[in-house]
């Protein structure tokens, strides 16, 4: 069954990425700091497991236009072998890419949505970007929430979640994987 | 040996109080849900564990002025049985309650600190309240981070991480016990 998926690696602080990202510094100052458990060599195996099994899942990707502009000339494809919808104002013909495509969409969460649900066939859809997450968490869209928790305060950056809409969202831990590097943990949203 | 820690129950998305906090909301609305994990009846084993090793582990409290006037009819006591040290501006007599005593510091935090540890025995210092965990993470004196991270959105309220002054700290997890009602994790503080 195909489940919309906010899965990204945040400090013990709540941030996901360091201040000032631009496309140099795609997470921001000291925003790499939330990845070395991803590119740590020799890698926990566990911390591969994880990352192996989140890309595994991939069906399809919504992102934002902020993410796409200071993600692809560093991916230099799509981020994920899948489909990939751009959430923007601005519409933009179909870029295809060597493992995939990027399609813009002007029709909103939920249109973007619903498209990469159709796209993903049994697999997932992935939220990328802060932002977009926030977006799709406000439009009651989210169906589970991953974080790679890293053992580090950053201090300031970009949130995971910033002030939701609503009164509060009950959650139901449905893993935790404790590698030396992270807490993979992960939540299914109530319904 | 000593440890000054900061141990508060906090909503997947950072929030260790709901909005509004007053005497009669002392977690602000719908901050009780963060406490649902000791209250549960009947309680899980590993919850009740972790309880009543960080009340055994207690030897002296750091609390705010806040905390103390919000707190104070609603435990009728001191909150944990030690002695108590509140950071206030305004000097006040000491006030001795059934199992410890309210002491009055005008000095500031390393006083605060200071003389919590002078008064802790072998055992450790407790802050309390999120502006008082971020003024001594500010001045560089908290050892261990501990955090129930309990399933809920709370999605607004007092966040337990602020800005914080410095670039970055890095941690080291020390624990994690997953409950069915929350996530125990306990990091130590690097430096």
């Amino acid at each position: 069954m195909t489940m919309v998926v906010a899965d990204m690696s945040m400090s013990v602080d709540g941030f996901v990425a360091g201040p000032n990202t631009d496309a140099e510094h795609p997470l921001g100052h000291g925003g790499e700091l939330l990845h070395r458990w991803l590119f740590a060599d020799p890698r926990d195996p566990q911390d591969s497991e994880v990352a192996a099994e989140m890309t595994a899942s991939v069906g399809a990707v919504v992102l934002g236009r902020r993410t796409f502009d200071v993600g692809v000339n560093i991916w230099g494809d799509v981020p994920f072998p899948a489909p990939c919808f751009v959430l923007t104002h601005r519409p933009h013909d179909e870029r295809v890419m060597a493992s995939g495509s990027f399609t813009f969409v002007t029709g909103g969460v939920p249109q973007a949505i619903s498209r990469a649900r159709a796209a993903a066939g049994d697999r997932n859809v992935q939220l990328m970007g802060a932002e977009t997450v926030q977006q799709v968490m406000a439009a009651g869209l989210v169906d589970e929430i991953g974080i790679n928790l890293v053992p580090v305060l950053l201090g300031h950056g970009v949130r995971m979640f910033d002030a939701l809409p609503t009164d509060h969202v009950d959650l139901t831990r449905t893993r935790v994987i404790a590698s030396d590097s992270a807490t993979h943990l992960r939540f299914r949203v109530a319904g």
